[in-house]
């Protein structure tokens, strides 16, 4: 095919952008306006910094200088503090956000950075006392100018928790501050556009205003003041801030998903490979193994899509009441679960799509493998998802407990007789094998699931703690594979919930059609991932357990051609595409070029 | 940590090495000494090729030039050939291998290179008749001098089937060959040290000595003759030769599994990140969900390691015995099986030592990104894992027929009398919490499985095609799923067998005692991955699947510890791990150092 031809394609494929179909704009949101706008500025080729932001250093870093210092400034700084360097962060100077240090990542109440207050000048003495407090990989470290240092307040000897203060590290002409030092970490897997390094400071002097002072201040002659006066709680509504930049990750692992579903559908319904004897070559979509791997991520890509906006409308509408996000451990659990929840669906999903793409998805001109690299980290930063999934548990606890009434004995009735109930209702469910295709089965089996595990970890955790006295770091220790299984259970019930809400709340026939058949292929991938749990609990018999083995095969085989069309309506410009086994050609590799694959059911009504 | 700090643990664990314990000896197995002089050589800085292959273009290379060229010309070649090829490709001129088509890789039989005989001149005239049949990702194809090209071969207008044929490229200062083009592929994820590129024939004229002769040859007057008649059988054994590079391929899946082994069992050894409250915090290895993530792959990578090694041994005895490997087609399947097992055990296990290594496993400094990067396509080359899997049911159903007699009716009864008694014994089994613990427990599970996988796919093809009559890649591709589930089962119970042979054969009672542990470890891991499988068909209990569950956890904490030694014992030499966070120092990255764990059982004897 020559390039004329994969110009007319290409062509072709961007006229079919210009008229979004209704499923589009369902999937795009209320926004959908917003984001037209801006598929347009970016399809244009108006770089997206300039609409959005002003003069901008190039766009990887945006990440680090709005969300993670611009967050830490606008969460924990005063109005006046946002107005001095949220504002500017855009035009004037680059920030950065040094909270990890090399002895503490995930464990950040332990960091080891001082900043010891001085009243006869009223300054904040930054230190790095030793090896384990140096801030590592701190994006933006070989240029930015300011840092958000998470440090121990520390007054009289006495410290008052970590806190976050504004340090200059270099000036505009890049000349670094007396006392900071900085050093480039170098390579890494994936996001090549951001440099990452460690910052140590020897006794660096701030002036006492730039400590972000909306949990704690400390007035000229040294005393102390905070709105939350238990300092573990204090400690919590400062990591409050990260909920914001952890919903923002979760979008980006969602995009990245799709984008590899699009590339990875595409190529599926264009190459060919096998068929029956002598005649054509069957498209590789048509193997079981092919649709089979990718069809539950696309379900997952749409259930992630809905509750992601969910969460994210939790927060709009948390921050337009003047809710402190802190206050809301509900939403900052979700957050927590949607991130570790997406990133490794995320991971799981491009692995798929490079496997299925073959040599062509190891090539870096189809983009498969700089996602892969680029979103590999999202597990384990801003919160190593282990670490987001204990989070997750510790608020199901914290409501379990709430809801038996701070009383354990009697909960613990309440449980047995709940959990009885459970099984009574469920052996009828799980005995008729016609339900399992149904909606309200599926939706009710996830819950049962987060519900049985909610209890049981209660029950496990009382018995060690409060009957056998261990240390609680140990009991719950002992608990780890308990809690990360509640955890997911948790965050697949909330995913399957809003995606069944956005069905049926969907007002076009035919994508509503469309939706609830994802929607089952995503309820059903779901309890068939942990059909050893339901048939160890007997929710599920051996025969319905096969019946939903049955299920997953021949769902993933209804949607492998809609597939088409939902990657379609992911809308994404052909220019954030490029892959050419998707059909969007790419001077620099003719070679990989495919032609767009044509919509097997639209081409068969022809 | 100083530098000179650094060295003395560096020379330390260097002196360590010097004298490998019974259990590193009893790893290397019989080539103990020969692998010893290598790790000295590799040690001392020998360049490893001068000493293996003369003067030979740069590492990575080696597996194109000798492993593929070199495989092709001694496994497809004449006595003769061999000599005027393969020989002076170690110092003369480097090979390449040139058997995919951009329209066929999986699906070899249907490339579509013409190799069209010329009586009058005797010579063979390779061509490319379309974009289909250019030849795709030919690793050092910018460089190389010779390919090996598969194409079919046609003699007065008759195919006769896919040969190879020798091709020059280009002489000895790189000018091509008339009629030949070489595009390059530029990126990719990973193995940066080969190119790719594509190559096109334009009517390239090559004598007809040039086709290597062992499975067919051409005389001067243009006829044709084989000592293979079938012709789809002649097509199997030339793709018999891949079997070697698929071995070597499971070995090199295995190294890379070993490397990223000890880099996160030692990092998991130092590393400390929380803890029970006013107490020192714990190394990451003590935390549940870090072991459970790492020692099932240390299992795995011990149960691999004597697995390749029988099949190599079988290769070995057969080829000592001057038997052809296409005659062979169980060890083939073997090989196909275990290539698709362990490259994708190893990328598996590289995603959770990157995981559990946080930050600093996404550092290049660390090695794991590389390790992950440059194995990934190992899944998906020398024959896609899917098609692997088809290749192992192939062989089993093969064998099937054949205990059967080949009377499938006989054979369906034999069947279910066999699956009766099965059913008997296995509920005893199954309701018998004290056996699951037992390696004859274990072993006869995943034998069952693969037994009863075996016998319901033949039953079910026979349903489709005979009675049924669906046609045959209908039948087959229905039953995807089916049959990557029985050639996972059938190499499953291969390398537990082999595990448990060589804890059976292991002299030292030391060493026999932790490994098997490891042993048991391995199969309540794969009989966990599958518990569902079990329950549904009865083997397991309710209660038996729960009983494994707490067997995984329990034997993962029970060898966490000694995780140091076993990865001590892959005795790896140090400048061949050089991950700083592994305690070997870089001075390119002195941030990266932590010092090399010490063995927390021989430090609490101390």
């Amino acid at each position: 095919m020559d390039i004329s031809q994969q110009e007319r394609t290409y062509e072709t494929s961007m006229a079919d952008k210009s008229t979004p179909s209704s499923l589009a704009r369902y999937l795009d949101g209320e926004f959908w306006e917003t984001k037209d706008h801006i598929r347009e500025e970016i399809s244009q080729g108006e770089p997206f910094r300039t609409m959005l932001f002003g003069v901008l250093p190039s766009g990887p870093q945006l990440g680090v200088v709005c969300g993670l210092f611009g967050g830490a400034v606008t969460n924990l700084g005063s109005p006046g503090q946002k107005k001095k360097w949220y504002l500017p962060v855009t035009v004037c100077f680059t920030g950065m956000f040094a909270m990890t240090e090399r002895g503490h990542g995930s464990n950040v109440r332990g960091i080891l950075t001082e900043a010891c207050y001085e009243p006869s000048t009223q300054e904040f003495i930054i230190h790095t006392p030793c090896e384990d407090a140096q801030k590592m990989y701190i994006g933006n470290s070989m240029k930015g100018n300011y840092a958000s240092v998470f440090a121990q307040l520390i007054i009289n000897g006495d410290s008052q928790g970590p806190h976050c203060f504004i340090v200059p590290i270099r000036d505009r002409h890049g000349v670094m501050n007396p006392g900071v030092t900085a050093i480039d970490m170098k390579h890494k897997e994936g996001l090549h556009g951001v440099d990452n390094g460690i910052l140590i400071f020897d006794n660096v002097r701030i002036p006492r205003t730039n400590l972000l002072s909306k949990f704690g201040c400390v007035s000229a002659d040294g005393l102390y003041s905070s709105p939350v006066q238990n300092k573990s709680k204090r400690f919590n509504a400062m990591l409050a801030a990260l909920t914001p930049t952890r919903l923002g990750l979760t979008v980006q692992a969602i995009a990245a998903m799709k984008l590899g579903l699009i590339i990875a559908v595409r190529y599926s319904h264009s190459r060919r490979q096998f068929g029956p004897k002598d005649q054509q070559e069957v498209k590789i979509i048509e193997h079981q193994t092919q649709y089979l791997r990718l069809m539950p991520h696309l379900a997952a890509a749409l259930a992630l899509t809905f509750t992601t906006r969910f969460a994210a409308c939790t927060m709009d509408h948390a921050l337009c009441k003047g809710e402190v996000l802190q206050n809301n451990s509900s939403l900052q659990a979700l957050v927590a679960g949607l991130k570790a929840y997406s990133t490794w669906e995320n991971l799981a999903c491009l692995q798929e799509c490079r496997e299925c793409t073959g040599g062509m998805g190891f090539m870096m001109e189809n983009r498969i493998p700089a996602l892969k690299c680029d979103s590999d980290v999202f597990v384990t930063f801003e919160g190593d998802n282990v670490v987001m999934l204990q989070v997750v548990v510790k608020e199901l606890m914290t409501q379990f407990t709430r809801q038996l009434g701070n009383s354990v004995v009697g909960g613990l009735i309440k449980t047995w007789t709940s959990s009885v109930s459970d099984r009574v209702r469920t052996s009828f469910l799980g005995f008729n094998v016609d339900t399992v295709g149904d909606m309200s089965f599926l939706l009710k089996a996830v819950s049962y699931r987060e519900r049985v595990l909610q209890r049981s970890l209660a029950t496990r955790l009382y018995n060690k703690v409060k009957k056998k006295r261990e240390e609680f770091f140990d009991a719950w220790n002992s608990c780890l594979h308990h809690v990360t299984g509640l955890a997911l259970a948790h965050i697949h019930r909330v995913t399957l919930e809003q995606f069944a809400l956005a069905v049926q709340e969907c007002p076009v026939e035919e994508d509503h059609t469309l939706l609830t058949k994802f929607c089952l292929l995503h309820g059903t991938s779901l309890v068939y991932q942990e059909r050893a749990w339901y048939l160890e609990h007997h929710y599920l018999t051996p025969a319905t357990s096969r019946q939903i083995r049955t299920q997953m095969l021949e769902l993933c085989r209804l949607v492998k051609d809609e597939a088409l069309k939902v990657v379609s309506d992911f809308n994404v410009p052909s220019c954030c595409i490029q892959a050419p086994i998707a059909g969007v050609a790419n001077p620099r590799a003719e070679w990989a070029f495919y032609s767009a694959p044509e919509h097997p059911i639209r081409a068969s009504k022809l």
